[in-house]
């Protein structure tokens, strides 16, 4: 920082909630002599102030900027910053943003945090499939009242050896929890929304934590796909013991599980993840289901609900076969640290005049 | 059952405190058609009953018996029992039985069930890493409070990818818990006793339950051995993250872990699980290190104590860092299944003149 920019340099201006992340930014202007940061901390609590849009218009030299590293603040008019040549969002999508002139009336490039999430929320998921299974709500009740439990009274726990996990949208998250629960033994089937028959259409195309994932798609024994009731039903009706919830909300999966979808899975007494958004489930259904003492679901583990914050009186919290965290699944230590990764891909990517990835398709809308 | 066992038959007498497994046996008994069950339930509670030896001496057909299938009860002198080839235990070790003449007076062939365990207790140490990095104990409390925490209150969680794993003792419970470990982008160092410098020796040569564990040995990026100070130093000075205690409890490995070992681990404020015996650790020494504000411990995970039942006093209940689990990481729906699997492999490499597996070196003591 402190130095101007000129009129040679790769000038990248960040706004960004957090403190400046000197070493990462260092780091970066290290290997890439062209490029010079400019960062700025915009502490822009939502529930509490109007957004700042006329400061963030003139307080920033926009003029000057080839790229924009944000989370929120954007210039009102794409004019106002006539040379980026992208945006780079920490978010793991741009729907936040859709309804400003720069998503609707501008072409500049977009790019997304998309799949550094993985690790961290297939990690949730895991630990969640685990909790349930080994009883540890009773085994963590037991420690607090420093009691040296029978084993008798909670049962033996079921690995997951030889169990078949269904993974429904298999994008970053559903690609790493597959390769864990994989490795403690169990058969993974995915499910897209368009089919993937060749072993192309199988990669996963966006931004992967270095060895994570399953880049190549070659971990299910099973693939399934279409957004229609029969589709879906199909893929449902395949044994599953554990179902992931990972799809985005758009219009067709919202209460994509409902009353009819918990009945297959009960047939298995499954048990039900969702990190993805919690209107996915038809939430009534789902409470009746977790509540049915014969062909109802195991369980089910919910780090999003319907609305959110979850209603105090909701049934699920109470529930012994629930687990509810508050929308944290993917809170990261190291969520700056590969945001700025795909950044700096990117850099890469623009000097060597490849394309740019993580690239929003503005009418997918992600 | 009901038929009479033929001098022809291999005649195997089972004498084990559960119902019998009927499916189990009778899917054996349809493989070898040689092959004939006695199957006696034997409810010995160990803490209100003494040993009913004069019984089990008089009660089962021992004269007829080629194989015996059995947890505890043994006919009290060898010779009671003349036409035994080999016994077969339920448990992983033997050391309940290393005082009794069949042990030491003996050499007929003792199999364990060591290699059984892998996948069920590799998941709860898997759980328990993942259940204090993700804040688990207080998203559980909020559960119960109904509460829609703020996610800055628990901090954002650390994950896994990147962090090194050491393995105190690579056998079927470490192999597993490396194979999830790596899967979720760890590294992995192993220690064992003695030296495994080729490939051969790397091999796990126990049972495996097929598709888990590192059967030869490829996944440690480096290997340290030796049970004397200045080699377990070395291992446990190369940066660990998270140290799992895998090792049978042996003269050798008593209070292996302690102040001087708990000080090189406070460097990285390393996370500790132990699922194999409490007396390895030194456990005060582990309290003073997990309740250091600085080069302490992270935190542990404590499925075994010193003694057990543990000290309705100890402080281990109460520190916000620790997990106390009462000796069920081993509990499993599929025990009986795979030691059974493990007695029919021996049935067939019997029949084929092949050596059995899981065979107990008496001098070593497992």
């Amino acid at each position: 920082m402190g130095e101007a920019w000129t009129a040679e340099q790769e000038r990248v201006l960040c706004i960004l909630p957090f403190p400046e992340p000197t070493e990462l930014i260092e780091s970066i202007e290290k290997k890439h002599p062209n490029v010079k940061f400019l960062y700025h901390t915009l502490n822009w609590l939502p529930k509490s102030q109007p957004f700042p849009q006329a400061e963030i218009d003139e307080k920033y030299p926009w003029k000057e900027a080839t790229i924009l590293c944000t989370f929120t603040a954007l210039p009102s008019d794409p004019k106002i910053a006539p040379n980026l040549r992208f945006i780079h969002f920490l978010s793991a999508g741009t729907d936040h943003v859709s309804k400003t002139p720069i998503y609707r009336n501008s072409d500049i490039t977009l790019t997304t945090s998309s799949g550094i999430h993985g690790p961290q929320i297939a990690e949730w998921v895991i630990m969640q499939i685990l909790n349930h299974s080994h009883s540890e709500k009773k085994l963590i009740e037991w420690q607090n009242q420093h009691k040296w439990g029978a084993h008798q009274e909670i049962g033996f726990a079921r690995d997951s050896v030889g169990q078949r996990l269904g993974v429904l949208g298999y994008g970053s998250i559903g690609r790493q929890t597959a390769k864990v629960a994989k490795a403690m033994g169990m058969d993974i089937i995915a499910f897209t929304a368009s089919p993937r028959k060749t072993p192309e259409s199988k990669k996963d195309s966006g931004y992967i934590v270095p060895g994570t994932g399953d880049p190549d798609g070659t971990l299910p024994s099973a693939w399934y796909s279409g957004l229609d009731k029969q589709s879906l039903h199909n893929f449902l009706k395949q044994d599953i013991d554990v179902l992931l919830v990972a799809v985005p909300l758009t219009e067709q999966t919202r209460h994509f599980i409902g009353k009819e979808e918990f009945e297959i899975l009960g047939k298995k007494n499954a048990f039900i993840a969702n990190i993805a958004r919690g209107s996915i489930l038809q939430q009534d259904d789902l409470i009746a289901a977790l509540k049915k003492k014969e062909g109802g679901l195991r369980g089910a583990a919910l780090d999003v609900t319907d609305p959110e914050p979850l209603n105090e009186e909701s049934e699920l919290w109470d529930l012994e076969n629930v687990a509810v965290t508050p929308h944290v699944s993917g809170m990261g230590t190291t969520y700056q640290e590969r945001s700025f990764a795909i950044l700096e891909r990117n850099l890469t990517n623009l000097e060597n005049g490849k394309p740019l990835i993580n690239v929003v398709d503005r009418k997918r809308g992600y």
